[in-house]
């Protein structure tokens, strides 16, 4: 049974059980027959005690050794401790098997004190989310967080970003060029390695010039990233979860009930079904195709594209709504793109069983009429040396993203996360024709007023 | 009894009652012997209907007409409709006493018809929010607002502020000059004129190059705006209620205790007493002094000030740190500002009783010790004319408030809010000395890392 630190500590069972808990070293006693390691994965601000044999997992002769910062994988029974006192019982993980998941050399890794300065960690900021007192002011299990919105760096690598200066300033305010985020996911994915499992509901900003009834230049991205995630099967069915629980809420509550009756009254002419639109998602089998098996069923279509579906092309709305409305008639995820349509930070498929996976990154779009892109998500690449030539092939800037290597130095973990556009979503289900006409105060290209 | 549309059209009460409702009239139909009018406060979807005389609070030979988009105070018997059906009984109000709070002109208010155009409403996003359709996709009671990040207008005037613009554009993406939000209060004031009471927690910007342990370049504020508020007592006693329930939530919770012990672990040398940090909020007698009698207390002090305390000037953070620790000993709200040490939104005095008041503003700053000003709200200028002499006086560019001087145009309403920086507070309560330490990813003046 995989267990969180938080579920295993709280929920103390009788009988004692085998679990299997996922975190990162806290710290560690090596003694002479066992060796104590501290286990956090920031669902509480407590530790729990594992109890190891000596150098356990550390491989032939000791030579990978465990320390503060590693993150891992342990399975063991979790009971109480002999000779603890009757009145507070007290457990701790005897381990059978310990994985090392990710490896935080000791002679680098920058959190070995158990204090250091606040002005020390503050210039790793991406790093002192692992400290007991930063993981403990956040809060507890799909813990929210709140990403910044100013960045130094342009996670999608598109160059339709916002730039930001001082208004009085002949020099640059903060030394380096500093633009408004495009997305959280790259702050998410350090917060991740400190509390596992995080998410956001922040603005986001794109400078695209599109005018059309989608597109704001300000607009709510609802991301999540999860830590120790191995398959985007998992991602996907955590997407897929989400959107059926917010829709069977919505379709149950009495908010729900008004939205019906009140597009009723307003879209009489052009009368959308909301009911039909809500039960896509909840009635539907929700298919999952990969990209290139989507190639190959556009190319066998009868149907005369604008532009002809290719390998190695990227997939247009057409495709996009055949797919979905023709081919599945269902919420459609489609995975594995080939690595060069998407960007840096997307988890490489070399090690796949498939061939013909290799040269893909481990991704999906979840793809739904009306819309198209609903959502997007990824396993993102957790292995330092693939990440940096990934970095390298997609041209972004290295020296920015010193920090966001950082991430996997040490302790990295395999994860992934998605991200959606929210304002998109809620006029999609309240029948809302113009994205532009659920936001107070749109903001789109040629209109900031207000 | 005073009381929202929601709360009179829910509690549904067995014997009849006199009560009082503040809103904004919706639709009025005018018949030979009676007027009706549907009123919303935006408390909920629902429209209380109202039963008028005719010409009733219309003044002399019915010369001030009641229209759509007044804003109405109405007292009368809330019963049953008579003749109604005994399954559902349905409730309307007999208006004994009617007051225009707002006048909106029928020839010039721009919500006549019953429905706009969508592309129409979003050209007057300030008041589209007053719509049925807009205000129904908002919540309820103080409801939550999510006020835009970039905005076209500098709200305190200080110059403080960041420019955005288009990486890749040359020319104006926006079309004019575009800014990083420095309050959300503009905005929440046209929210408030649809939904009477809102708040927001949103990212605010400041380009102040200070780099001291109180200051960020980008954090998140605390902000509500209320409307049909007539006295600034009654602002402070709602900060005042809200500082202190959220001071006793966590003082009761088990994350406070976590925060006691971890202070006591962490601040060994200098040690904080947290618990007397918190209990001064709640134990105290908190204090309301106006801004003469300050000045007067600071002058015949026999403390010897860096800076002389004068009428007309700023009081300095030495004159607010001798005020809440030594003269009052309490949370302390200092009222009743000079009109020329405080922006342009804030209203005037001069309808004072008191002869010294008229040159002053209906304003709070609330100061406790280390930090200073924890929050500051005000009474808004309602009255159009008396708001455009200030914003001359105060030589903020009047072409960008053209909107913000529509809410006053039509329906105006007596209202007032307040901000408080929420990360200082959260440093303050926590016992972190530096705000910086209370921030994921903290961005300062030279300092916008990862």
């Amino acid at each position: 049974m995989i267990s969180s630190v938080k579920e295993a500590m709280e929920r103390h069972i009788n009988q004692d059980q085998i679990i299997t808990v996922y975190g990162w070293i806290r710290s560690l006693r090596k003694m002479k027959n066992v060796t104590f390691a501290l286990i956090n994965d920031g669902t509480t601000g407590k530790n729990m005690q594992a109890v190891l044999k000596p150098c356990q997992g550390e491989g032939n002769n000791c030579k990978i050794r465990l320390s503060t910062g590693c993150s891992v994988k342990l399975t063991g029974l979790y009971r109480t401790i002999q000779g603890g006192s009757r009145e507070k019982q007290e457990y701790e993980l005897h381990v059978d098997n310990l994985q090392i998941c990710g490896y935080a050399d000791p002679s680098s890794y920058p959190l070995q004190k158990k204090h250091h300065d606040l002005e020390y960690l503050r210039e790793k900021a991406h790093l002192r989310l692992r400290t007991e007192s930063m993981s403990k002011l956040l809060s507890k299990d799909y813990i929210q967080t709140h990403p910044p919105v100013l960045t130094s760096s342009d996670c999608e690598g598109s160059g339709e970003i916002f730039k930001v200066e001082s208004l009085n300033g002949s020099n640059s305010f903060f030394k380096k060029n500093t633009y408004l985020t495009v997305s959280a996911q790259l702050h998410l994915e350090a917060l991740s390695h400190s509390l596992s499992k995080v998410w956001s509901l922040s603005p986001t900003f794109r400078a695209e010039k599109s005018r059309t009834s989608r597109h704001l230049a300000e607009f709510y991205m609802l991301e999540a990233e999860t830590s120790f995630i191995n398959d985007i099967e998992d991602l996907m069915s955590i997407v897929e979860q989400m959107v059926h629980d917010l829709v069977n809420n919505l379709k149950n509550s009495s908010i729900g009930n008004e939205i019906i009756s009140d597009n009723y009254r307003t879209n009489k002419k052009d009368q959308v079904k909301l009911e039909d639109r809500w039960d896509f998602f909840l009635k539907k089998h929700w298919t999952r195709i990969t990209y290139s098996e989507a190639i190959e069923a556009l190319k066998n279509s009868s149907v005369h594209f604008k532009f002809l579906p290719k390998y190695g092309h990227d997939l247009q709305a057409e495709h996009e709504k055949w797919l979905t409305e023709k081919y599945t008639g269902s919420p459609l995820f489609i995975i594995n793109y080939p690595k060069e349509l998407k960007p840096f930070y997307m988890r490489l498929n070399n090690d796949s069983l498939k061939h013909e996976d290799r040269d893909t990154v481990s991704c999906f779009d979840l793809i739904i009429p009306q819309i198209g892109e609903l959502a997007g998500g990824s396993l993102r690449e957790e292995r330092i040396d693939i990440l940096k030539q990934s970095i390298s092939a997609h041209k972004a800037h290295l020296s920015n993203l010193s920090w966001y290597i950082d991430i996997r130095r040490w302790g990295t973990a395999k994860h992934g996360g998605f991200g959606l556009g929210f304002d998109r979503f809620i006029a999609y289900l309240t029948g809302i024709k113009n994205v532009k006409d659920v936001v107070a105060f749109p903001r789109w290209h040629r209109h900031c007023n207000f």
